[in-house]
């Protein structure tokens, strides 16, 4: 048995698009660390890659977009899920490449049964960033933990990874920045409602009550508590969105603090940080706060 | 004399591409509100729209991306720049508009001599964001403020934009969130680097010592000291990123805080807000501290 020589980020020589035959043609190509399981990782350095092979009813395959379910909880012989999926292992370390901004390599199967499926063998999709991480119950019951990938457009930005990073680590200065050079790995979305909210607290953070001073006056960010967008669908307007400080609106997201429906704000611990400031003419959606802890609060606990 | 009926966002019925006469067409299809100035602003609702017309030799057009140089402190006959320029009027609603996040209609004019204005009168090219504000020497001496603009591809997500803010503020619900409802005003871009440098403060802020706790731990954001990218050009190593939670994230990148030559960190007023934390194998690079403080800090004052 060989030492795997999978990394993170794209794989040089191997391009969007083409095709291998089995799991051990994606192993050998360093395209995935394993020929079962579908999320590829390791401890320290988060998911690499991910097969999609059609385990799930429920996975949306829209190409640039993807919902992926996560890893556990199922029976090994009917398929159902007969326990909640926990944020170990496979689901950890897709959360960990989510929190540093890692991208992860999409390969898709032919059993996956989309129109952006290959007909045989399995097929190299090119890289996605983690968008979001929520849970919901599976149709069976049980929880599982639920991955929204979205497409990167900069597939060669970030080869090859680890000798770059012990460069970086080094001190030694990276090739001259290229115009994509690196990806998005979080983006704060405005609409003409979040800048009505923007306005209407004159940039003050609903949570914490501070501001962000800058040479423009107070920065804020407008979020929304249901969020927008496949397949959460939150709509957009003022009962569903809050004025909060970038540090809040990540707090908010990535589901550490919630809003019980006295719209007090609780920390993971359930522990009350504080009460919602918030304006008469602002009402606040419960049915969003609720959709908001019971899908995106703790994801991941 | 009608009032102008010109708003913020899309123009109904007019798409990129679109040809007009002159100034006065401009004006009469509701694009720009001025037959003379750059910049189409008001007080409340910051700038609207720009036309490129060559009127800086140092600007720059590269289609998806421009670097547009504000308005002021030029001799009227001979167009040398014979005063700082100052954040006020067109420039500060530009600077609100990016505050904000709300989109800009850039308009060229045949005299704009790139490659994609027209041939003769003006053409509209679509929507864009501000992406950042600095200012620099002109080539004459005295200060200009420039702008970079950076290309939305969903032209058609905000319109018709004053209708729509109105029901927001009603509490009206907007129509269900399209996927691509309003447009990016703030991305956080990772590198192999910025990877690097959360990792090495696990996740704490170099500013502020604090965290932003979320079920994976820690989140914290890589922040270039001199931006990367056109123009500023900075490297993408190790002594050129801090790690930082967002809210001093946008601090930094936003010209609130600056470094001075011992690391201290200081605020608008010259005063110093705490030292920056720093690890002895995190060289920082005191070029790119400099660039900062004469470029991007206080852009705006």
């Amino acid at each position: 048995m060989t030492i795997s020589a999978v990394g993170v980020g794209p794989v040089t020589g191997v391009r969007a698009g083409d095709l291998f035959d089995n799991r051990k043609a994606l192993m050998a190509a360093n395209l995935h660390r394993f020929t079962q399981q579908g999320i590829s990782w390791t401890k320290t350095a988060g998911a690499d890659a991910i097969v999609l092979s059609g385990g799930y009813v429920d996975d949306e395959d829209l190409g640039d977009e993807i919902t992926y379910t996560g890893e556990g909880g199922r029976d090994s012989l009917t398929g159902k899920q007969v326990k909640d999926q926990e944020m170990v292992r496979g689901n950890e370390a897709m959360q960990r490449s989510f929190q540093l901004g890692q991208p992860i390599r999409v390969i898709r199967g032919a059993s996956h049964g989309s129109e952006f499926a290959p007909q045989t063998g399995y097929q190299y999709g090119g890289m996605y960033r983690v968008d979001s991480i929520w849970h919901e119950p599976s149709i069976y019951g049980p929880r599982i933990i639920r991955f929204k990938l979205v497409r990167l457009d900069d597939d060669d930005a970030w080869s090859p990874y680890e000798k770059v990073l012990q460069r970086a680590l080094d001190g030694q200065p990276m090739v001259a920045a290229q115009r994509r050079e690196g990806f998005v790995s979080r983006v704060v979305r405005d609409t003409r409602v979040t800048i009505a909210v923007k306005t209407m607290y004159e940039g003050r953070c609903q949570i914490c009550s501070g501001t962000v001073p800058t040479p423009a006056g107070p920065y804020s960010e407008g979020a929304h508590i249901r969020p927008l967008g496949r397949p959460h669908d939150g709509a957009d307007h003022l009962p569903n969105i809050l004025c909060l400080c970038p540090n809040d609106h990540v707090s908010v997201d990535r589901g550490a603090v919630f809003l019980d429906d006295d719209l007090a704000v609780r920390n993971m611990d359930g522990q009350t940080v504080t009460q919602l400031t918030r304006r008469d003419a602002h009402s606040i959606d419960m049915e969003s706060v609720r959709y908001h802890r019971d899908h995106i609060f703790g994801s991941a606990d």
